[in-house]
């Protein structure tokens, strides 16, 4: 037996993806915490980890792997999963991926960065931006709503990375000043979502350290 | 043997992926455009294709399959191709995927949409948008650049999907005002990409319609 995984997290948006993924595969990581507030993302150590600067990242033995996408691909296929299905589900599954990346989550994480990140770096707000996300989330919002009808999980039957990955950015929806409760399928599946302990609890209990 | 697959494509940034895909694997495709000046993606008969009102869409029977890195995977399977490898690359692929949806085909494309198409919709170009788009395009390359470093191709030693998604936004640089040139491994990549015929001519020849 070699050393655990090491999972780099911070508890933000797309980190959630991976150690919520990690949880509900029991895949054993080790979660080490990146303080984005303190600039620990943009170290030279963990600059040779990821050269984007940015979490969450996975380790294993010689392995860098970024991008949450890719680590929940990763941890689905060491726990011999079908979490990330590699069977006739799989084009969905990069079909919901590459649409949520490009559509859903973009605008999600557009509001959440401009409403409750940039306040924190003593960035000023645009409305604009805020704006325009709203509009696009909203188009959004229809097309996933509507193909929820009838269905209790994105892809198949079974819950994915893509419920994971659509999720990102709805724990931040209240806080976000974004209502998405006239979308009832959609509502109806994230409360679903919500209820898988790994997803609502994703990130680990962190001992203050000073 | 029933009818061929149909790809509804118009000669813009997103469909390039999949006519190009559809070319290079020589899959028998029957190319349908559709005129997105004059709306036709926004017909009742193309929103039942893609309730997204977007290009490409491939159909094959009952299959409506959207989202171009979707066609991709679904043609290089088709075509019993490694193009999207399934093999041990599979997470770099994801990796790849997933970097260029969220940083660097995301802001190419910004900067395309309101450098190139905004104007062709009687629209404003939003220069602020088009700065901040430049500043973090310009981030993505140095990461691109020095992963291509020492290498052909993103992922493997052979072209993959992963090019494809990479090299969208890159065939408008010029027209964008993007130079990209100070990038010397990407330049290096992209005047490789841009060598495959299928890449470099992706659409069918159109013959004026009236
Ligand atoms: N495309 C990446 C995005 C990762 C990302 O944006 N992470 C944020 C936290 S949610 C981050 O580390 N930001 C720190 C920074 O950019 O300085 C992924 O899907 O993993
Ligand atoms: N995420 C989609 C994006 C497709 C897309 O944006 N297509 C554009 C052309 S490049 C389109 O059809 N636009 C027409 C419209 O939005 O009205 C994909 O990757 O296929």
């Amino acid at each position: 037996m070699g050393q655990p995984m090491k999972l780099y997290y911070c508890e933000t948006l797309n980190p959630r993806k991976a150690c919520a993924a990690a949880r509900y595969l029991g895949v054993d990581v080790e979660f080490i915490r990146v303080d984005l507030a303190r600039g620990e993302q943009r170290t030279p150590e963990f600059l040779a980890l990821n050269p984007n600067g940015k979490v969450p990242v996975l380790t294993d033995g010689d392995l860098r792997l970024w991008e949450a996408n890719a680590i929940m691909r990763f941890l689905s296929d060491r726990a011999g999963s079908d979490f990330w299905p590699e069977d006739a589900r799989r084009f969905d599954i990069t079909r919901w991926m590459s649409w949520d990346a490009a559509h859903f989550t973009r605008y999600g994480a557009t509001i959440w960065f401009e409403r409750l990140i940039k306040p924190l770096l003593g960035l000023h707000e645009d409305e604009r931006i805020i704006e325009e996300a709203c509009a696009s989330l909203v188009v959004s919002c229809r097309i996933i709503d509507e193909h929820l009808a009838g269905r209790t999980w994105t892809v198949g039957s079974a819950v994915t990375a893509a419920d994971f990955a659509i999720g990102a950015a709805l724990p931040y929806a209240d806080a976000m000043g974004f209502d998405f409760c006239q979308f009832r399928h959609l509502s109806r599946w994230y409360e679903a979502l919500d209820r898988i302990d790994a997803w609502h609890d994703p990130f680990p209990l962190n001992l203050q350290r000073d």
